[in-house]
């Protein structure tokens, strides 16, 4: 192990997001080229739905360990971001608007008694990092979203070109994303770049990307396992209506 | 909600076994009947590793907030178990002989490099459960031993007949839990019949019990995704050597 440079530090990140990143996993395949069935899309949108309603969960996580007024300043715009300034503003609730326009009781999806309990595992290991590991980790376990407004703008155009219940009024998620993430991404880029000063350091800051990425894949590993046919749905979880 | 009496929840805690405990996931059918190959077989102890090897940091986690000079004692006997009486005895020492027999290098199983992520979560979602339920629901969770000595007895017959890189030697592990596990299971049984006095203490327990089962589930959901055929192994995890 060597101190990488700036520069070496931020190519190594972006290598393991061309390597790691969710947007290779099959079933975004599936899902942006229009081969999902209604049915699947909701089984995406509902496990998803708990991820989103944790993220401000974990970002509160940071604050609350973070000694820093100005990172805590900073980081608290995430907060807005996802649970918006009044009630149904901010993502979680443009979330609910997408699993609403999915035709998903909104009780049943907040309830998470559909969720499989994989995506629950992995969700609350995100959160669990990011309370057990340094702050420089806990930062940059944030970075997959230096990738996210390509899969995002990818996800817009193929959902709403491939299935007809997909308007874009149910994807103002995602509409409403790309400039948060680039701001937040280039914030805490610029964070591990300056605090991340010895070999060790950097290994563990490239060792949290890899274990975000690992959080994602899991995810939908789970989905496409549960949902994909042959479809292995777990005991309890949601079955779709009239899938076979 | 209404009180059951203990025999009723005895019941319940038994259908839940009936109808969520693992020996009912297809793997386990696959495994037990001959149909895994020995990269398929290698995958399932390398990843049943990191629960075997987590067990006692479970059952510690479990003492350490328990006020109760008694059950900690009981207790304890599982740590005895599990990590033994010296250097090479215990539960962990025997699932290393496993993988030992299993031709997989003893210092990549404990490195864990080769893990699944989805079972990390699992695992480590176990230990939070264990963490920040009530004692009793941390106690109730440990109850799928009232069902593994028939998964256990299923296991070392199909094994060793179906393979032939399976030796009675390997499976040392097997034979010496299913009396640890009766008695451990007839203990907490006998707590959480004691000990559930409300019918929302009762319904805890049962969710704990399905909470414990979803674990073990959704690690063979992964097993499954990754390495039965189409294999979508995540990136970074073991593959086995030959397999296509």
């Amino acid at each position: 192990m060597r101190l990488l440079s700036s520069d070496e530090l931020e190519a190594g990140l972006r290598d393991i997001g061309a390597r790691r990143y969710h947007r290779l996993h099959p079933f975004h395949h599936l899902l942006h080229g229009g081969k999902c069935s209604k049915g699947q899309v909701q089984a995406w949108a509902l496990n998803r739905y708990y991820y989103q309603a944790m993220i401000p969960v974990k970002d509160a996580t940071l604050i609350a360990r973070c000694e820093d007024s100005d990172v805590r300043r900073e980081w608290r715009s995430r907060l807005v971001d996802h649970d918006g300034a009044e009630p149904g503003d901010g993502g979680i609730a443009r979330w609910l608007g997408l699993t609403d326009g999915l035709g998903l009781e909104r009780d049943y999806v907040t309830s998470l008694r559909g969720l499989l309990p994989a995506t629950r595992f992995a969700v609350d290991a995100y959160v669990s990092f990011v309370r057990d590991k340094t702050l420089l980790e806990a930062i940059a376990s944030s970075l997959t979203e230096l990738f996210s407004p390509v899969i995002i703008g990818e996800r817009m155009e193929g959902m709403l070109k491939n299935y007809d219940f997909i308007t874009a009024e149910t994807l103002a998620y995602f509409s409403a994303r790309p400039p948060q993430a680039r701001r937040d991404a280039e914030y805490a880029l610029d964070y591990v770049k300056r605090n991340a000063r010895t070999p060790e350091q950097q290994q563990a800051v490239l060792a949290a990307l890899e274990f975000k990425c690992s959080v994602l894949w899991a995810m939908l590993d789970a989905l496409s396992y549960a949902y994909v046919a042959p479809r292995h749905v777990p005991p309890g979880a949601f079955v779709p209506e009239g899938d076979a």
